[in-house]
């Protein structure tokens, strides 16, 4: 075996992530030259301050000029530096010199998939990105591979554990969305800078890689809808959960209701029944619905993010890139021969609560139901609250599925309703009936 | 596109897993074209009664010689026949001429894996088998690829549908065994030789696969140990559910408590928390555990069995075969480096639920705590019930993790203590904790 040419790998980043990948590359080379079929070494780590001690990690190994690691002559990047630069021109520079490359980026591939994959097919060599969506959840080689052969119809799921924790914290202490950021904030659950995670773009760029893969089509996180938790408020989250619901960020990617070759990607809050699977997906775990027309419903579940599962799927990615170099191929490239649209939000088809303010007078309801008729949203449950003293009634409406459009066009002419409709009108979708 | 070379598939096959891979194949050419690389075209079906009529297939398709088929120079042989012959014998010419394979054939791979792999990786070629285990749940390449940077600890699943609907039905509606037996017979849940299913043999061959794969070692299905779920009686499911548990059929696969490089492979009914995801695993569906270092704990859960669901496994194996035959390679071959003993049943570490009927009489307790005691099982809780009329209570103890043999040791002596203990003792281990 001592003849064996190494698989020489470098790696960009050495934070979180980074740290942990190094620490396996370092301790488990026996295991890794087994199952790779030659050994894997690292022969550069490409930081931002090298000079910075780093417990367990040999000083020399640290470069400042990712750069120049890169060109070096490695078979394979890894790339846990996160960011869309220098990352990208590090990776399209990797490729250029014939290296592959692993990387966890979600909004480097949601921003530059396109130019990344075909930079990669272009040089014949792997760009794997397992780690990039749900941490250590295998979902990407499942769409990518094990459910090729399968029309997929719907991906859900939670991929965000920072709002999915607060969310949470809503639900359990009845605390607002501002003390159950901060509470996240002082646990390393959020950024100081939170607006990645709680307004949807983390979780939009993983709809888009997940869409992709699901449906053979370009989507890129601009594609993707995006509404974040921040005006979720305390009222929301007991309106749901007196009905049997609770709150959760979902990324939905779903075939389009009416249109052929049309998909919906979106990222949105929206009510899950209680008793759905993943309702009880809790704090910083992620789960990931799959529905397609062969295997059925399929639940990926386990932790969404964190060094150790992070480093558990790039490491899994290096192994199969490794294996790839050794027998001197590839793996699938991107497959995105279906060129379906990405349908505005307008032409999604989900189910709404929609709750107001009502007069308590007699006639207010057939008022209100009228108008969902006249937009044909049908109604699937109302729900009136006693009137309290000022005369004022609180209407939860539950729709059947129903055009987006149709819905928001309902309460625009609601909102005009002042003789029978008082202040806001909430809308929250409803997903997994 | 026109002058790609097809990728020529025979299928071995056309029960309930093969009519639905027929129709696929022949329905879907265009997406696993533009999928897999080049047209993917049946050549053939090896049947048994090749005057049958298909509905859907033409009979020019079906032939009685299913060995000159797999001989007649295709690429790919997909084989969904069951049973041990004359499958291997037409797997291993498949091998022989150079054909992949892809297999949904559990049985066969547990009894005759060693060879299988071995000439599949002598040749060249591919052997995959996602189908074999938990039905459309991508679990085989996870294991294989996705998680193969990682060091899994265990693996512990509900992998076997029938036993699962039968177990169920005994929850739900109190029937007995040999009860829900028939109802599941009935519904065609269960074969008219429900052997394979009810004694655990069909779980014991999935077990060992799973095991082979998360070990990197060579198990065999009979080296697992294997009990089934004809002995657990109504009382057992009511005595569990007493304590919040409920009774399901396990495979477990797990590295051995105290030796290095053993590892603890077995299929038994087990005792499950109610709030464990795996109680609420119900009728036909399968869903497995996935714990390892670095990637924590996963689970994968969907629908374990049925036509459709397995084709979708088996078109998934197909698509990643024939790419690589159209690019010249082939997949990851079986990784066996570890060569871990697996380790006797009585090496084993489980919780125990102990239940016996013993004397009302001071001092019973304590004399039954000595036993434990001195074969060094350490007890987690006691729960006695009043007794009856005949002076006579009933004692359920539950132990901490302990070795096997000790627990069934200290059974056997407190079966000796006539002057205590009355009657069978029932020992059902516990697992989920």
């Amino acid at each position: 075996m001592s003849n064996e040419k190494p698989v020489k790998v470098a790696l960009l980043g050495c934070g979180v992530v980074g740290s942990q990948v190094a620490r396996l590359l370092l301790e488990t080379t026996e295991d890794l030259r087994a199952r790779a079929g030659a050994p894997v070494e690292l022969v550069g780590i490409g930081v931002r301050h090298p000079d910075s001690e780093r417990p367990g990690i040999d000083p020399r190994l640290l470069t400042g000029d990712g750069e120049a690691l890169v060109r070096s002559g490695v078979d394979v990047v890894v790339e846990v530096m996160g960011g869309i630069e220098p990352a990208r021109s590090l990776l399209l520079a990797a490729f250029a010199s014939g290296a592959s490359v692993v990387t966890a980026n979600k909004a480097l591939l949601a921003a530059h998939g396109t130019e990344l994959y075909g930079a990669a097919h272009q040089a014949g060599v792997d760009l794997y990105f397992e780690a990039s969506v749900a941490g250590a959840i295998p979902i990407i080689r499942p769409l990518r591979e094990s459910l090729v052969g399968d029309e997929i119809t719907t991906v859900m799921g939670i991929v965000n554990g920072t709002t999915n924790y607060i969310l949470d914290r809503m639900t359990t202490d009845h605390v607002s969305f501002s003390e159950a950021l901060a509470q996240a904030q002082q646990l390393g659950f959020a950024e100081a800078d939170p607006t990645a995670d709680v307004e949807g773009h983390d979780a939009a760029a993983k709809a888009s890689i997940l869409a992709t893969l699901a449906f053979h089509t370009d989507v890129s996180g601009a594609d993707v809808h995006r509404e974040g938790i921040t005006t979720i408020t305390g009222d929301d989250i007991i309106a749901a959960e007196s009905l049997g619901y609770v709150i959760k960020l979902l990324a939905v990617a779903t075939v389009s209701g009416d249109q052929e070759d049309a998909v919906s990607v979106r990222v949105h809050p929206a009510m899950v029944p209680k008793h759905h699977p993943l309702a009880s997906v809790g704090g910083a775990f992620n789960a990931i619905f799959v529905e397609s027309r062969n295997a059925g419903r399929l639940m990926f579940l386990g932790p969404g993010a964190g060094g150790s599962p992070t480093a558990s799927a790039v490491m899994g990615d290096l192994v199969t890139v490794a294996r790839n170099r050794v027998r001197g191929t590839h793996g699938p490239a991107l497959s995105t021969y279906r060129a379906c649209a990405v349908a505005p939000i307008e032409d999604a088809f989900t189910s709404y609560y929609i709750s107001m303010v009502v007069k308590d007078e007699p006639g207010v309801l057939a008022k209100v139901a009228a108008v969902f008729a006249k937009h044909q949203v049908s109604i699937l449950a109302v729900r009136q609250e006693t009137a309290d003293e000022e005369g004022q009634a609180r209407l939860g409406i539950m729709t059947h599925v129903a055009r987006d459009a149709e819905v928001t066009d309902t309460a625009a002419e609601l909102k005009t309703m002042t003789s029978a409709v008082i202040g806001r009108i909430r809308l929250l979708r409803v997903e997994g009936q």
